[in-house]
């Protein structure tokens, strides 16, 4: 399956035929940014890149290079964490990030149409502007929308909105082969035959090539206030949860996260969390559209809480407050990975009242295996992510310990009915886990829709299932 | 492709074997219901009908129907209105409707686990008694639940909350060849691989057969109330859609309906409609967990349609109101069906900023066809019921007919960028409308993923693009 050929100089000389010479690079010319993501632990320089404006160029260049058998890798801003967006085969990487106008917003339909490189925080900008609100909201904002589709990006409002395919109704995909389809559209609902564009979100660049898409939208929400809520352990944080989720209060996000996280984050960007006294903290956000609505749930949450043992609860309404709790959040990622000499992540997601256990798990890990461990993630959602720090480990042993580490805690979520993947996809790096989770028959289920899109295996080849 | 083998005394002896005389029938035993649906234009009695009653037992007739190459067709309430579980290359239909017992409501993590023969009806009770919520809210309420997760069923209650997909966390699936699949599962987020369970949804029996469902449950909002809105023409009604949708007040369902259709309605149900003055209405809900809440939605909602020109505003909020209008909305279907011969249905979802044009096209066809059409429907998400009526056409003269005026609305919903079906399916009786709107190359993909799962082509075969 994986005989593929090899680029020659009559290929760049077609590549360059199609976008001009000054849109494609070989050798050299290609930047080392473009061999790696932001974390999967395998790198690889395209043998050509190409930036495409076009969804008739992207056609052109799947119809060659499917005639060809060349290997070809879509990429948008490579911030994907599991290595999707590697070429592990070589051959040509498409980057569609210049494809990236927001070509409509439909405000009779609440839809906006755009290219495949808008950034997330592109989108929400321009339809704020608009009084108008897209709800997915993954931590990395440069990410490009159809990154997010592909890997069917969650995000911290999943708890109330959902994600990223519950907010797509229409694709443009261009298919391995080189044709063009159109999926959805800007319809409601849609039951007109098998649900591709279902299939197409999460599925990590290897059926089709996203150049457009047409995203539903709501109204803007008018206001949003935060509860930060300290608890003097994560069992009684955590354990609180499901009573929240539970309670129609309806938080819009509900995030968990430790200490010691949080002085990472205090360090990296050398400001003051509002508190750092605790063990362990909820952060809950609620939007609605008027003060009292959203007074109304948050005192029933509170209230809860405080029934539950935790030791107080913020109110963040302030500018100052705001920035000081959202900033440290954000900078959760960075700040762990500024902490430490190299890292890898597990995003696991367990039925939310295992999270909990899950976690425990983790900190017994920490002393059985002699390594740091730190997390934080989505409590209302179940999906964690939970980083093993490499330290002062040489490579050959973090190699060995991040394995046993990730054996152990993969097999732990397995037995919590949890799955590998709560919104980074699985790509090259999370293979191994979702193979030992996944049986025989699932596993050649997915290979045969792989077939059916791409007979000849040419697109983002040795991801997720082989 | 459609060479099957043909049902003889061994293959029933076998069924026999796997379930035991009481479940196995034949010939004259078989009730002349399983024969077809409720409105597919298309009927055929199987050549065995079994009743089972745990997954293993599908399990083991699939695989044996898979060697021998014997076509199988699973059906549950026979409610389906596109002929989707009519057995037109014989065989043998499992009847789903016994395996109906609720297993399992999970309070942490707000889920449902239930067999596939559970009715729509038996859900909202059982989950309204431990006060949570299970949205979707179609018409027909003696559905099973596999039915709507195989048609993707839509209903009301979509424009707030969405489509039987987006409640679907988890499924067990018996595949054709005979292996049980379970994918997704409790958890709220998955990047886990290809979302298999998306495809399942919708895919109308073709895929593999659901045996047990993981949902997703909300808790129960604790008020809802109804709005009656008169307007003097049905366009006046319909524009005024996009401006309630944008207004953040967020109804649960938009109606509308038609004079004529509430006569048929009354007369239907010897029950008078609080009003029936006016041409057309809309009918709107809104929920939530306090009046005040829900007030400041409607009178917002209200204002709005008012200066739209609506001529009144009727509140549905005593119990007396609320049944008329809403035992009159359940009525409509067999009001209009009691008032003609024999009828055919036209599901197609536009944008919504179309519904009025599509309508208005409607009217246009009643006098160039001498038909009379009628419809009601989803004026929240462009999801349009249209039903054409026989009244005295000869059966000849009908059939000629209906498919012209099928031919035109259809051809009218694709100019729109409207789809055939928005929550009914395709079927059988709706390929060919599906066929002309998507290219060669989409059906092409869709028969690929049959064959994925199917490489024999014995589930549900002639449905959806063959």
């Amino acid at each position: 399956m994986m005989d593929y050929k090899k680029i020659d100089a009559g290929d760049v000389e077609y590549l360059v035929s199609v976008l001009g010479k000054d849109r494609v690079f070989t050798g050299e010319e290609i930047n080392d940014d473009f061999s790696h993501d932001e974390m999967g632990g395998i790198s690889r320089t395209p043998d050509v890149l190409v930036d495409v404006l076009t969804t008739e160029e992207v056609s052109k260049i799947m119809k060659y290079a499917y005639d060809q058998r060349i290997p070809v890798v879509a990429r948008g801003s490579g911030t994907g964490l599991v290595g999707a967006s590697v070429p592990v085969y070589g051959g040509i990487m498409i980057n569609m990030s210049k494809m990236n106008r927001i070509l409509e917003i439909d405000e009779e339909n609440l839809t906006l149409t755009l290219e495949p490189g808008v950034l997330l925080m592109e989108i929400s900008d321009f339809v704020e502007e608009h009084d108008l609100f897209y709800p997915p909201d993954p931590g990395e904002k440069s990410a490009t929308i159809a990154g997010n589709i592909n890997t069917n990006a969650g995000g911290m409002r999943a708890v109330k909105y959902g994600v990223t395919r519950d907010y797509v109704r229409g694709l443009e995909v261009v298919l391995p082969n080189g044709e063009i389809l159109e999926v959805g559209g800007k319809v409601v609902k849609n039951s007109s035959g098998y649900s591709i564009k279902d299939l197409i979100c999460g599925s990590e660049g290897t059926l089709g090539i996203v150049t457009k898409a047409i995203l539903k939208l709501l109204p803007l929400p008018k206001k949003a206030i935060s509860l930060l809520i300290p608890f003097p352990s994560l069992d009684m944080a955590i354990s609180t949860v499901p009573k929240i989720v539970k309670s129609k209060a309806a938080p819009t996000a509900i995030e968990f996260m430790q200490r010691e996280v949080i002085l990472a984050a205090e360090e990296y960007l050398g400001k003051k969390f509002p508190d750092n006294s605790s063990d362990a903290y909820l952060l809950l956000t609620f939007d609605g559209n008027s003060r009292e609505e959203i007074e109304k749930a948050y005192e029933k949450v509170a209230d809860i809480c405080l029934k539950e043992g935790a030791v107080d609860v913020f109110i963040v309404d302030t500018d100052e407050r705001k920035d000081s709790v959202w900033s440290a959040r954000g900078a959760f990622l960075e700040a762990v990975k500024a902490s430490t000499t190299d890292m890898d992540e597990c995003d696991v997601v367990v039925p939310r009242n295992k999270i909990a256990e899950f976690i425990k798990f983790t900190h017994e890990l920490q002393s059985r295996f002699h390594v740091r461990i730190r997390s934080f993630g989505h409590a209302g959602d179940g999906n964690l992510h939970v980083y093993v720090l490499k330290d002062a480990l040489s490579e050959e042993a973090w190699k060995k310990k991040l394995a046993e580490v990730f054996e152990a805690m993969y097999s732990k979520s397995r037995e919590l009915s949890g799955l590998v993947s709560g919104e980074h996809g699985i790509g090259f790096a999370k293979k191994v886990y979702m193979l030992e989770q996944y049986s025989q028959e699932y596993v050649e289920l997915m290979k045969n829709i792989k077939l059916a899109f791409d007979s000849k295996n040419i697109l983002n080849p040795g991801k997720i299932f082989q």
